[in-house]
């Protein structure tokens, strides 16, 4: 209730307690049928034993949904279980469709509805977020609000006594908002059902899961956290290759990837162009890119004349492409729109051309404090010309990939101050891409590779 | 020079440049023969042409340790060799110590040197640092600072003209104030003598050491950085294992293990004990066990019995334990001592029980949003319980360390507002450590339990 108001939600809600009195300065009603006007959405979190006598309530008022935070159901054993069963079985037949029960919640950002119980708001976007566990929904829900990553619609599926995870992909498939889906998944009730929607869904936008409950001791866990059934991770990662499906390994791949997919063009393929401020940096992202199972073409002849007439005498000649740390922003920029426009690779990874604003800014503050004579003008004046150089830089990249529908990627030089990995520019669906690190980017493309792969082998 | 005055260093500074004139405040030398008094080290940035004309002049002064900051020897090819191999020659003969060319600089925050060609500024601790890649080092101490983790010294090697890994292996060894040791290598000068120094290093203090240069790719932009020489990765991880290094397999992988190995006691054996405040995580953190070969053991009858004194009846009475969100501060206390006591696990993992003040602080602003009538105070003093408790909650963390000597490993409810990966508690060489995810809390055991495995077969 808080959550949703302080959310800015701007439909009406109407409190109701028996108690009555007032809430927010909102009058409270006693009952739902004292509530003038239809309404769409039951919130319900009154304890479990009294929440079977709202139906009746709730059919007299004409409530079709209700999202039933409460806890005490199937997830504390058998006495629970059967309270469900009753509640589902009174609700079905009066028609009214059952979220929940033990969720954390919903959110719709595009409509500024945040009914969760904790207060998380990342701001609307592509990615719709289901997740079969409270708590890792709120982590997910925090990062994303944190690194500006936008968030279709996101629900905590709680026991899924009614709604499960299958109806939640038949909604996705036709939801056009929708461009990335990710799914937190212990247990699923329909396995043939959820195969066959998956499969139709993944032709069409990427499905990004983690499984939880791959180990005995995830599995015991599992099964006292949702009741989960063992499942059997080998024939699960079967159905998840068939359909598709974009493995995660930890909760953050699923963020990771939700930047990337909803964020850049898909790769043609596996093979990598890196640029980079320094050498060792480089050295390590080639690295990655070879456990990833990525290629790190050489460059081509043509292309290297191109950058010796840019880059010092000694440039490394070779991919990655070292810039040697030069300064010239005029560089990197063309640097980038040569390799987007190169047949030769898939994507480029660029490291630390972003984040330059950061070293400057720390420079500067260093320079003024052990030179008072120094002119804070100047050291603003240069602050200014680097937040200026990204931001032109960031929309570059993103005419770049408008043009050439090649992803880049790219690694912040210094952790940005507000953990950002997501840059928007007005007027494309593409955004800038910065990862704190070169492992998250690396891991990101050949995410992107693997379902890539997939829907080509589809169409064929 | 600039940081190294804003970082606070105590010792005297000379500028020196033929011009003269001054630079922050501070009268300018012409020469070093100009300056009063004795000179510990000189830090040179002078083209790399004019660097040999030092020799004398040092040796006249009596200077003994150049830091050699100036790029342009033998990273850029024939010609650099040459002119890096007639400054080692004549260094040498006047007995000058030469740390690089083509290094970013040192630091030692113990006395608060910052002389580093970027501004980042770690606290003092016990983590010695080498880095052969400059932008390597820059990433690594930036993300040090940024989440609290000490730093004994760091040093960017550079080419290693005259002093080598094997040289800073053979001074950590001594120093007392390094508990822990981060390399980062591309290549070693002289394998057998890195060995012996690393195997007699790793029986007293942990090395962690990231490769660079480890795939095809990788070696190839490794020879074209810093010269080194392509080598069997077989055979160096064979090094490794055989003296005990922990092998970092990404940049971040230092610094998590570096938190770990300086402010908790070793795992005595691979058993975890999971605490979390919800469900998923706990099933997402007993896979991640699994995978990375801890086990998860089932609880003691005994330990069940206690905990059912606390808990909710429906608890899972399984590891994960799971509190079920429960909000009695003393709960989580008296379970971690419980499990600490336990001598049927080697290690706690809690989840989500610090961060909870950054949600109680989000929900106070979300209330006072939503509730103008609300008052500030009772929401203040809320805060000011939870960031009291989270205190305590650490002090206690730290307390059980110090008492029972295992492993304490936490990971935030929400990403921390500072990034902090370190609490420090006075009187004590303990921190509580608290990462962003599971993930790292969980690699962070593993790979100290590998070390461990490593001391014990040595003490036979």
């Amino acid at each position: 209730m808080i959550n949703t108001i302080s959310g800015g939600f701007k439909g009406r809600l109407y409190p109701v307690n028996p108690k009555g009195g007032t809430v927010a300065g909102r009058k409270v009603y006693r009952s739902v049928a004292e509530i003038p006007g239809e309404i769409d959405l039951a919130v319900v979190t009154i304890p479990a034993r009294k929440v079977l006598d709202l139906i009746p309530q709730f059919r007299e008022k004409g409530i079709r949904n209700m999202l039933l935070i409460t806890s005490g159901f199937s997830e504390t054993g058998k006495h629970g279980r059967q309270l469900e069963k009753e509640l589902v079985n009174a609700a079905q037949q009066s028609e009214i469709l059952v979220l929940g029960p033990n969720t954390m919640g919903i959110c719709n950002p595009h409509n500024n509805l945040y009914c969760t119980g904790s207060p998380v708001m990342p701001k609307p976007g592509s990615t719709a977020m289901v997740a079969q566990s409270g708590n890792m929904g709120i982590q997910l829900l925090a990062f994303a609000e944190q690194q500006g990553i936008g968030i279709r619609a996101f629900c905590g599926s709680g026991n899924e006594a009614m709604m499960t995870i299958e109806d939640y992909l038949d909604g996705f498939e036709v939801d056009s908002l929708t461009r990335t889906v990710i799914l937190y998944i212990e247990s699923v009730k329909n396995g043939r059902r959820f195969f066959e929607g998956a499969r139709r869904v993944g032709k069409k936008k990427p499905i990004v899961l983690l499984k939880g409950g791959r180990s005995k001791a995830g599995n015991r866990a599992a099964a006292s956290h949702t009741g989960a059934m063992t499942s059997d991770i080998k024939i699960f990662d079967a159905v998840c290759r068939q359909a598709g499906i974009v493995r995660a390994e930890k909760p953050m791949d699923l963020l990771d990837l939700a930047a990337a997919f909803s964020s850049l063009p898909l790769p043609a393929g596996n093979r990598a162009a890196i640029v980079t401020l320094g050498g060792g940096w480089g050295v390590v992202t080639a690295d990655l890119c070879a456990e990833f199972g990525l290629d790190v073409p050489e460059l081509s002849a043509q292309l290297i004349a191109k950058m010796d007439e840019m880059l010092p005498t000694y440039w490394s000649r070779s991919n990655p492409i070292d810039l040697v740390g030069d300064r010239d922003p005029s560089i990197p920029m063309t640097v980038l729109e040569e390799l987007s426009k190169w047949d030769g690779c898939d994507a480029v990874i660029n490291l630390g051309i972003l984040g330059r604003r950061i070293m400057v800014k720390r420079f500067g503050a260093s320079v003024l404090q052990a030179d008072t004579a120094y002119s804070p003008e100047v050291i603003e004046n240069l602050n200014k010309q680097f937040v200026e150089f990204e931001k032109n830089y960031i929309e570059h990249i993103v005419k770049l990939m408008d043009q050439y529908k090649k992803p880049i990627f790219g690694v912040s030089l210094l952790p940005d101050e507000n953990n950002q990995t997501l840059y928007r520019v007005a007027g494309s669906s593409f955004k800038g891409v910065f990862y704190p690190t070169p492992e998250r980017a690396v891991k990101a493309f050949a995410k992107m590779v693997e379902y890539h792969r997939f829907l080509k082998k589809n169409e064929q």
